[in-house]
């Protein structure tokens, strides 16, 4: 796939108040991608996209976004079958950072078997002068063993 | 203020599914920071942190980013007075990215006068081989006149 052009970036008054999308790609063509899920907005995960992964998914309506480590276009779900329905795509004020609403089918985003990443949160004593206190707790159900969940295809 | 020094990293397994605190700075002593409304898990912005300002969150509180075009600490509200209190502090399964859970006081969280940063979506019929169509719509209302926002300290 050829790479995708969005439109330059203009002014400040037309980025951020204007109705141009006019995406901010880093040195290195990306930008940070929020995948929220559109009935609870409840944060499923976090990824980058370039320009091409994110022509990708406005064409497609499935999640795409750039593996870093692998250096590749990433189909959300494309191994384990779950897949991202975009909903919505929004941008921020300065418009260097894309929200997604999506429709999670399997109900499972991250590849440790949780709904979301964002499984583990810091315990209510944590204090940061003192290393012992900042412990991590599950906050969250896992829903299918990860072993299984790259197997569909197989 | 000091630098702060959070847990090495180890090993994947502990990364991913322990219970100690171990985030990923980036080559630049950055992490990726989503903030998002306690009660509603609506995605109010994004920001990056360094480690001495998790530290200062942590401590104080009170939302602290790292301002990369100011170079310097960046106390959400200090100015406006819009301050976000953190009521939970999570991270993503290899600890790469923070998502703050925070009440947002004044209830604006965006420069531009609006509660969330995130205030403009793609019209459901845009095409990205048609540039034209690539156009933002506003869906949220301005709470407060972005000119009155920074003059509260005046």
């Amino acid at each position: 796939m050829s790479a995708f052009v969005f439109p330059a970036r203009t002014t400040t008054a037309e980025i951020e108040l204007g109705t141009t999308l006019q995406p901010k790609f880093d040195a290195e063509g990306l930008i940070p991608c929020i995948t929220t899920d559109h009935l609870t907005n409840e944060v499923l995960m976090f990824a980058f996209m370039n320009a091409e992964s994110l022509a990708h998914t406005l064409r497609t309506g499935k999640a795409t976004y750039w593996s870093r480590s692998r250096r590749k276009l990433w189909c959300k779900g494309e191994e384990s079958g779950n897949v991202q329905l975009v909903k919505a795509v929004l941008t921020d004020c300065d418009q260097d950072v894309i929200l997604l609403k999506v429709e999670s089918i399997g109900g499972v985003s991250c590849h440790n078997g949780y709904k979301s990443c964002f499984y583990r949160q810091l315990s209510g004593q944590a204090d940061p002068d003192n290393q012992a206190s900042m412990t991590l707790q599950f906050v969250a159900r896992r829903l299918v063993d990860p072993k299984t969940l790259y197997k569909k295809k197989a």
